[in-house]
């Protein structure tokens, strides 16, 4: 079995915040939304039915634990959550706090204009928050 | 506890093809992809992790055996998997053959152009090859 190792394009721009059982959890630097990713740490996987039974069932309880997480945090309108990987295809799932009127509402966001970093600190109070939520 | 009753706006362009154990499954009247929807039969519920642990397990087993199923009939190149909701509240996940160069190919689906109906014969066809692909 092959080893690991995350595809540059889901590194690059979106930071490590936590390692969950199966995936890696990032958060992505655009603030125009709370974007996080959950990469499961599998080789050669790029849809969800490729994954084992049980990795189906982690890769299902850790991306609602997140999902329910963010939604806490943010008080959004809407979690949107996705498996699409029509770009980069090492399996990964999406999930996004939506609000009305945010960039692109009520389409999607994949795709949708130039990214928009988040100053240091924004980041960081993002991530601490984040986290006490999901060790709570 | 109230009775569920799908919403309007997920039943008038898609077709029932199957009642799973958890959900309705529905093909949407629209060529330009093969787009199943998976609306569970539970009321009041916007969110996956809304669902009790044991619902979202036969959510994830339901949602990825029709994935597995679509992807085996259509030899697409990516599933595209998605709870989205941002216009249409109740819970509803999409699954969605995508190939290079189809409409919008690489974005997403949601919120682009109108759809094109199928003529009944394309519909019944792809109805019965995904039914014995399902029970296969």
């Amino acid at each position: 079995m092959e080893k690991f190792e995350p595809d540059m394009r889901l590194t690059r721009n979106a930071h490590l915040i936590a390692n969950l059982g199966l995936c890696q959890l990032r958060l992505v630097d655009d603030s125009r939304w709370a974007w996080l990713t959950l990469v499961p740490q599998r080789p050669d996987i790029s849809e969800v039915f490729e994954l084992t039974p049980l990795d189906q069932t982690m890769l299902t309880f850790e991306t609602n634990l997140v999902a329910s997480a963010l939604k806490g945090v943010t008080r959004c309108t809407k979690i949107n959550v996705a498996a699409i990987g029509n770009i980069v295809r090492q399996l990964h799932v999406h999930v996004v706090a939506r609000n009305e009127g945010d960039a692109n509402w009520p389409n999607p966001i994949w795709g949708h204009g130039d990214a928009h970093p988040y100053t240091e600190e924004a980041r960081k109070r993002l991530v601490e928050t984040l986290m006490k939520a999901l060790h709570a």
